[in-house]
């Protein structure tokens, strides 16, 4: 068993060496600004697309490693050429596109929640790393606009008549409770402590259902169970990432008991999401068993084992649980061995169910500069504080 | 080798004994009318919800083995089960919603082509089969919108940005081959023969790009390749789908020289499609072999290997190309190892990439009552023209 030290030093290789270099390299348009978001597994352009989201990811991405990390000039100034194109192109009076041509044009409308939530966290940090008032400006603003959309998140696009059935979304809260952390500087005192105890609230009492041990991604809107294919989904990689911003929460308001709620939920929908032929964690499951409409139910992605990572790391520092440090190993072990891609930078991001690379890509439409660089600075900073 | 005479009764067999049975069971609503559609491995019902396309291919499907396999009592009844079903709940002035409750009420909103294509198909079918005027005015409202949605066919929900760039979709014309054929006593013969005159020379000499050997499901609007995520994705079961709508346009034109070259297409399809290693029919490909958005591309798809199996077949019964004889042979042993249930009625439609079921629902979201017993009553019927 490797000490926590050379555990921490590996995660923080791992970021600085390989996977920062990585995007560094490959992803910035210094032509039009902003980034390139699809890269191939030696780090090629194959797709000039740009989405919103990712393009605000990266911006979170190096805007955070400068605050948090190191305040390295060129971590800024790659944050900056990302910012700068969002600023310009990305959106229209704060409605955020959710893509553009590499030149910034608009290639598709405003209809998903996401370009705004990673919009508004990218204008935060960026806030926090420059005191520029048009980054705050653009924060606040954004940050509006999601809250407008609460009731209807897709907005003129939804599709679903809402007079006959009408689905919470468990996306919402869950990253609104991120999102309100995040927007500390920037959101009033007062509003974000309301958000982040009612979007806390809903995730670990109306979307955990007690009974099934299990955070169901849709609900009825008095938060009773659908049976229906939405209402049956459960996706253990979204309830693992939401745990740990719970406990991030629960550090925040010294909440010893949210903490433990979070930490017992996350080692449920472990046990329950493992895959125990062939190992990782299922994409998609359905609480009753039945066939699901996600033909990529059984596939193993990086961002859901990553995610785990931190959430069972985070686990054992706050509770000292030795079930999550067993846990934080298997995962260890699983994504070292099949998403790390032993001969270019980065990390693979699509496994079939048997573990072997479905898709190569480095950056594709789902897949930017987000989850791996975050996952290894919150593993590195949280084995840190366990070398003891 | 099988003769054709075995071959031909072993399908005609398969479609009456087994698929028709298994539809017939489990699948009709008596207490609300229309059809359930998500039926497990062994026909029970797992999910109520009614999908409308799904339910006018089912219409389809029992009126037309009515129209032209024998006139039994029990198919037009069933049949208008859910044509009387559709007619009083699954539209508002002929825009067809996408889906609805086991009731008949609204749940998603008329945005999808689809369920107006096989809506107008459902009801051509119902009148040949009745001669009821009611059918007849149906099929024609819904052409008639059809038609009027021709430039956008996504409608209010379209996603894209249209004035920065217009792709347009394969399915279109392909799909109007074939409804054209379909609907011959319902529109007008000038009107029909422009149609399909049109939309197969799109088909051909559009879509299909002679330097690839390969058809298009996305072009641009002047008719070039768009080298983006949806302009680089090729079908290959759409494709070869497509393939026999056109020979069938041949038979019905007389025209030998579309015949032979829908044929060519075929042939060269099936060898860029073919899974060299696991084989089957992959679900999607990239025409640079840059990585795919659809998570799900290497899966093996009941209905593409069904429409293979027509193709091939068919190609052959008009062409006497040996080719395609042996392309048939191949698919039919590839489909009836892995597709059909050894165990119980009706064939798998998801496998993986290796062959292995990968949901093994009989009827779901996205697979019905139309593929399996189309591509038994076409093989079986082309099949017996060759017996002689």
């Amino acid at each position: 068993m490797t000490s926590f030290s050379d555990l921490s030093n590996l995660y923080k290789t791992e970021l600085l060496e390989n996977i920062v270099p990585f995007w560094l390299t490959n992803s910035v348009d210094m032509e039009n600004g902003g980034y390139f978001n699809s890269l191939s597994r030696t780090g090629e352009v194959f797709d000039t697309d740009k989405f919103v989201w990712l393009q605000a990811r990266e911006v979170w991405t190096f805007s955070m490693l400068y605050n948090k990390l190191e305040k390295r000039k060129e971590w800024l100034e790659i944050a900056t050429v990302g910012a700068e194109f969002l600023l310009k192109h990305g959106h229209k009076e704060f409605d955020w596109y959710f893509s553009l041509t590499a030149q910034g044009e608009p290639l598709v409308q405003p209809y998903n929640i996401f370009s705004y939530t990673f919009a508004a966290m990218a204008f935060s940090s960026m806030y926090k790393a420059t005191g520029n008032d048009r980054y705050k400006e653009a924060a606040q603003k954004t940050f509006t606009k999601i809250i407008e959309r609460k009731d209807n998140i897709k907005g003129e696009w939804n599709k679903a008549v809402t007079s006959t059935r009408q689905l919470k979304s468990f996306a919402f809260p869950m990253i609104l409770c991120n999102l309100a952390l995040e927007m500390d500087e920037i959101i009033d005192r007062k509003f974000q402590d309301e958000i982040v105890s009612s979007m806390s609230h809903d995730v670990i009492n109306v979307f955990y259902k007690e009974e099934l041990h299990l955070i169901m991604e849709n609900l009825n809107a008095d938060g009773s169970i659908s049976d229906t294919y939405d209402g049956r989904v459960v996706n253990p990689g979204h309830s693992l990432e939401a745990m740990w911003f719970i406990m991030d929460i629960g550090v925040k308001n010294n909440d010893k008991e949210l903490i433990v709620k979070a930490k017992n939920i996350s080692l449920d929908i472990l046990e329950y999401g493992w895959d125990k032929k062939y190992g990782g964690i299922f994409y998609f499951m359905d609480i009753k068993k039945t066939p699901l409409t996600q033909l990529e139910w059984d596939q193993k992605l990086w961002w859901v084992h990553l995610e785990a990572l931190i959430t069972t790391i985070k686990g054992y520092a706050l509770t000292r649980d030795k079930r999550c440090l067993d846990w934080f190993y298997k995962l260890h072990e699983y994504s070292w061995t099949h998403f790390k891609d032993k001969e270019h930078p980065e990390w693979f991001g699509y496994l079939n169910r048997q573990g072997e690379v479905l898709l190569d890509l480095k950056g594709g439409k789902w897949k930017g500069c987000f989850h791996v660089p975050r996952a290894m600075f919150e593993i590195y900073r949280t084995l840190e504080s366990l070398k003891g």
